[in-house]
């Protein structure tokens, strides 16, 4: 099924000229299957840490040959910022606000950079349409929509009940406490 | 001016309720503000190197009670997604493709979720439109406009040249040595 990663082990996917993608397939896989090193780094600091020597950029000062992220990075990354927009989202949206939310949220399932996600993404929306009334509603729309891909990674689901300390106000907030 | 952070030190910027807001400062400065502490991790093992003992969340194996993200670490998650959006944007995009870039990162500029970003971002694309007609065109205007953020932030520009070393094809893969 073109929505679903293939299910055989090592599952390589592969990009539009059939060499194996990165933002489709986890560091380990793309290594095993191109034999090449991956460097995703956070920072000097982790490099520093982890005692790994990367060359920096022909002419950079600060910038190293960090690699393209793999699919979990890419995911971690993509869900910060998805979580955390509909936390800023308004409490009580104007109806721009409701398209805006709504638009963009289709448009990004069509333009994930993991073809095999986007497509659960897009039908994970067609089955479950975002609810874009209210800040409230929208965390835990995300909040689930995340859960629905943790349980297809057999990774433990979020209590969606947190979402106001995981992305908006933190766990030491008395307001929230 | 409403699109620039202030240009006091320490600058705090406010929520929509006057409270220091933790996407639209620094991790030190929500800090030095609140007097709280600001658990930004990125996985357990970070944690254990780090050596800091972070709650786990109530009823939870695997999660922490892991703080929401800073401008910083919300910027590098974004930019991380868009990035690589542009590198797997078509390479001959459809006419309903083009619109999809357009819109999407018109809607992206009114929901990111740093007030201030946010209307620099329109202000960037209002007077640099999105070249949207190739995938080389719009990974080259997302490098620029990184880069428009970079001068602001006295940051070095990173050579656009390498964008695809960096965001699609890594740094060794031989056909783009």
């Amino acid at each position: 099924m073109a929505n679903e990663p293939p299910q055989t082990k090592p599952r390589i996917i592969l990009d539009e000229n059939g060499k194996p993608c990165r933002t489709c397939n986890t560091l380990e896989d793309f290594q095993s299957a191109t034999g090449r090193l991956f460097n995703n780094i956070k920072s000097a600091t982790s490099l520093a840490i982890a005692g790994v020597a990367l060359e920096k950029i022909p002419g950079s000062k600060t910038y190293y040959k960090e690699d393209p992220p793999d699919i979990r990075k890419l995911g971690a990354s993509s869900w910060t910022f998805l979580h955390t927009m509909s936390a800023k989202y308004p409490q009580q949206p104007t109806p721009r606000e409701k398209d805006d939310m709504k638009s963009f949220l289709n448009i990004f399932s069509r333009v994930y950079p993991c073809d095999w996600c986007a497509k659960d993404f897009e039908k994970y929306i067609r089955e479950n349409a975002p609810k874009v009334e209210s800040r409230e509603e929208l965390s835990r729309w995300m909040c689930e929509a995340h859960n629905s891909v943790n349980r297809k990674l057999n990774k433990e689901e979020f209590d969606c009940n947190f979402w106001q300390q995981r992305w908006k106000d933190g766990w030491d907030d008395p307001e929230t406490k």
